[in-house]
């Protein structure tokens, strides 16, 4: 019954491969597959701006082999793919308004390396486990609420067509018996280890940058839209049980917390917490086109099949969340200190050995 | 009224750009807007086995500006692609099988090609009207029948993904405001100036070239799965009214005949005219991972809205395929001559002039 066991018996001793793993949810899976006995295998471009940090590993850089580049870039890291018992496929491109800026670049790297990556993986990890992990975007503009499964996908803007098309590789290669592969779509996930130098990426962890700089939050519009958050523990522990659940195989389904809550109450737990405050500003220009107002999704489907519910509320999670950035916060306020790729190459690739 | 009028005074002299228009519908459509005195410049990459023919627009030559290039090519087409009025955007690679063997090839040719297109486009003709051809290959395998356009879009292989997410960039540039897109997802168009010499596309006429070349006709299975069946004449006449009427602007329609009919009582109905017979054979192994057995589109939403029906039934359309090859068949019955890229090099790009 491996569909039951606990986490650390799922993954002990396994080959493990997570791609994406020095960003942010990679870096706190690879940290908890490590605290399993999983031997893990970390690819990352360190891509500038999408969020890997060195930093994100410390303390188990000596646990895991970690190899920096594309996953696209397959000549060079096939010795690295073999025989992978589970491939956690979170590397990507995801800012919305990037992609709108320059969407060659986004579809470089989102489908044109996944589709070499995927090809190689279906030869050198032939029936591995691969967890993907697509995102709300994928669905666009709400139809209705809460959005379940099988909602229209109709992104607003070229991430989310490209996120779909890697989902559908992932699914197509299922369905041809080369791959066995779950995909959750996440929505809003917060907590340690986000880049904290931009505001392109998960507005909840920016609100919080905003709050341990003293300054005001700005929320945009009236605040009232309603997201739906989930802590990044909770989020690990989701894709850790669903990847290693044989009844989640062939699947996608939606990560969600299901508890919707409006921007501004969000905005103004933070600023409970950290004393500071809030305001209300205007959308600006380019948001207002991957501006999507009310979004929260059903994740009900999910939580029943795996018997999870999310642990961290809303005012703990950001709670921890401060109390991280607080002490850490030196090591992701920067852009410098998220742009490691020089920092890492000096390490070699797979400078550090395999367990 | 402009969505009204008939055809001739909607085209006559506006600035058209047909990619695509060397193979089998474009040609086609190409033919009909030179016709209604349209001025029309034609840019077809020639990749190998995928339908250009020179001979397509044997006859018309002179009337159309022709540019051998990938659409992709935006630095050596963009000087044909300045301020036109309407684009038929049909270039694509459109083999399922094909796109198994081979993904990013596929990948490549429709999704980065046609983005580099699109976005040069923007740039070059703001505003014109884009009609994009999709396929109902983006649907996968029916959840129900007739497939509606709110049919789940679960394609069984890559092709089908990249056709969708092409689908996708010129909505996303229609929401912009960027270009005035219409998709039509197309099925099973058959009739002249198709390809003959590979089965990969278009069983109709490949069973009509077999009834030609005096062999059995082979269907797969038994025969009894449905197809919807559309002669291209029809088809083009849909695609003009479509591309030019104001109320299909900025949404996805299918392109259907709305006759579901056996694929053995297609094959039967050549047979009553070539005068030669049929037989069932097993499904060749990589054609089972694409077929997708009863599929059948449900044309209704554009027929009412444009208040268009086919006009050529099977029969009709069938006789007359079959006296365009029996008169032409020597200029698409063999590989060498659907490969024309070298000699309409020859011509330079652009060799015709502009009316």
């Amino acid at each position: 019954m491996q569909g039951f066991a606990p986490l650390s018996e799922r993954y002990s001793g396994k080959r493990v491969l997570v791609t994406g793993g020095l960003g942010f949810i990679g870096s706190n899976l690879v940290r908890r597959l490590v605290r399993t006995g999983a031997s893990v295998t970390v690819i990352d471009a360190c891509f500038p701006d999408q969020g890997a940090n060195l930093f994100n590993l410390k303390g188990i850089l000596d646990e895991v082999a970690l190899v920096i580049a594309d996953v696209g870039r397959v000549d060079d890291i096939s010795a690295y793919m073999v025989d992978q018992d589970y491939v956690f496929n979170l590397a990507a491109c995801i800012s919305h308004v990037g992609s709108l800026r320059d969407p060659l670049r986004d579809l470089e790297r989102n489908c044109v390396s996944q589709l070499r990556f995927l090809g190689a993986l279906t030869e050198l990890s032939p029936g591995a486990r691969v967890l993907y992990t697509g995102s709300r975007s994928q669905y666009g503009s709400p139809s209705y609420l809460p959005m379940d499964e099988e909602h229209p996908m109709k992104p607003v803007d070229f991430n989310g067509v490209h996120k779909t098309a890697v989902e559908e590789y992932h699914r197509i290669l299922h369905g041809l018996g080369k791959l066995r592969y779950t995909s959750l779509r996440l929505t809003n996930i917060y907590g340690p280890r986000h880049q904290m130098h931009h505001d392109g990426q998960g507005f909840l962890n920016w609100f919080i940058r905003q709050a341990l700089a003293g300054q005001e939050i700005c929320v945009y519009g009236d605040g009232a839209q309603k997201r739906d958050f989930l802590y990044v523990d909770d989020a690990v522990e989701a894709i850790l049980l669903a990847a290693s659940d044989p009844r989640c195989e062939g699947e996608a389904f939606n990560l969600a917390s299901g508890v919707p809550t409006s921007v501004k109450e969000a905005a103004e737990t933070i600023c409970g917490l950290a004393g500071n405050s809030c305001r209300c500003v205007p959308y600006p220009p380019e948001a207002v086109a991957v501006e999507p107002g009310d979004m929260h999704l059903d994740g009900s489907r999910l939580q029943k099949l795996l018997d999870w519910r999310p642990r961290v509320g809303l005012e703990e999670g950001i709670a921890r969340t401060l109390a991280f950035y607080r002490r850490y916060g030196s090591r992701y306020f920067h852009e410098g200190r998220g742009r490691v790729a020089l920092e890492a190459s000096t390490l070699g690739l797979g400078a550090s050995s395999e367990k």
